[in-house]
């Protein structure tokens, strides 16, 4: 028999992970505070209280709205001798918190973020990066793999969200780029998905393939004149692009800080480096 | 016998466009207001003035280093029956003036925007926007081709340099989203180069995917019910990744911007839409 799997919190995405479970086979308890949540799933032990979900399985997996619902759930229950694997979003400062009490309360934690939306899981392309406790992981790897693939990045509980959340940031700078793009060419009514299948998307293809350069000036310093075009060119030039915004009638507020940033590199003796120099800027002290 | 081409601006960028000229059989005649550059190019003839330079090519091309440049430098000469091509790094508004001007003093007019960098030139990868005269840019589309790919974007002479600038913004948002991630990791000594090969380099190129559909929704208006992650959760999730940032040691600054735009969009009505809605927000007049 497969792993029975208990998922406490049954939103969007936790009903989700419910269906993928329960379709991979493993018994499948589910509980909601809000009864009556997911009617739609079958073939699933809906437990009264997050007691008796708990009790019911040796994999606790928990997937509820926010962190501070995380502890008052599992507050006072005995967790001895079961994973405990929160995908709960959280910071890693959260997943430290919340490993240490879940541990006390005699449990084996994993903090994990979902790369994902719901519609995703189970599907090939979504993974879910974990961290913490590495006997939960090797005992469980195999039923994990039922929503998504897993990738295990360290036994410190907050690695998991720090990986998760450096991606969606650099989603994010990526999304602010193309829509600030999208902004500039619709100030004078170009076709967006002209623009973006003929330009954006394969220029960014394109772009993309510098990231392992960066990546390794980073880890092993930069290569003294390899620069294919430096800081202080790219400063200078990047005048053009607030001009151009303002020019345009476009907020210039997603360029703003990167422009600074240039500057301040400049400014700092990195004119003739290129991109990397700008990641130890961001370091503020650790 | 080939088109006869000047190029003006002996500069990394305006050397390595005079050698593929001269490469692809084109009797190619050089200027730089400085003398003795780019002596290693062969082949070429290297003219005393702007002036003879000009008059000995039906095409001339100029890459200098500002705008301000072209004007002094091509100022009270005869362009008549001249294709002027202006490469130099501009903005849509200096385009559109030096296109008036060129074109009082008889030219047709192209401007463009060069997306690569100099060891590019002459490559497949790169490519040049152009914009302005449809004229010059029939005449001359295969001379052109001799620099890298042409791609024309419409006869107002600032498209080129708007295509160029919006391109270039989308891969400053890209690489600040990068330099963020590798920021928050390296706050935990995780290795650039694994981090990048095994996740940001993947993540990227799958959540490049969205893009065609943010475009779609731009061009056609959002479809309700169908944001993947509506702006309304991104925008409290969000606030994870604020503070994370100041929790690891690492500067925020580039992820504030989108942090505002975010519930500036929720704020406005549009907590149901998707990603699209932001770029309606940048637009602050035209």
């Amino acid at each position: 028999m497969k792993t029975p799997v208990t998922v406490l919190g049954l939103g969007a995405m936790g009903s989700a992970l419910a269906r993928a479970f329960q379709a991979a086979g493993h018994p499948t308890t589910v509980w909601n505070r809000t009864p009556g949540r997911a009617p739609e799933l079958e073939g699933v032990t809906r437990a009264a209280t997050a007691l008796e979900a708990v009790n019911a399985s040796p994999l606790v997996v928990v997937c509820l709205l926010v962190d501070a619902t995380v502890r008052s759930t599992l507050n006072g229950l005995d967790l001895t001798g079961r994973a405990v694997v929160n995908l709960t979003n959280g910071t890693p400062a959260q997943a430290r918190d919340t490993a240490a009490w879940a541990t006390a309360a005699g449990a084996e934690y994993l903090d994990g973020g979902i790369m994902a939306v719901p519609a995703m899981i189970g599907g090939p392309a979504a993974f879910i990066f974990y961290s913490g406790s590495p006997v939960a992981f090797e005992r469980h790897q195999a039923d994990l793999a039922a929503m998504a693939r897993p990738a295990y990045v360290g036994s410190d509980p907050g690695l998991a969200a720090l990986h998760d959340i450096a991606l969606l940031s650099a989603m994010y700078g990526m999304f602010g780029g193309a829509q600030h793009a999208l902004a500039l060419t619709g100030s004078e009514k170009i076709s967006p998905i002209r623009f973006t299948e003929d330009f954006l998307l394969p220029w960014l293809t394109a772009m993309l393939s510098s990231l392992p350069r960066i990546a390794k000036d980073l880890e092993e310093g930069p290569e003294p004149g390899a620069a294919g075009s430096n800081l202080a060119m790219q400063a200078a030039a990047y005048d053009n692009l607030l001009d151009t915004s303002v020019g345009q009638g476009v907020d210039p507020a997603l360029l703003t800080p990167m422009g600074d940033l240039l500057r301040k590199a400049v400014a700092a003796g990195h004119g003739d480096e290129d991109l990397a120099a700008v990641v130890g800027l961001l370091r503020t002290g650790s």
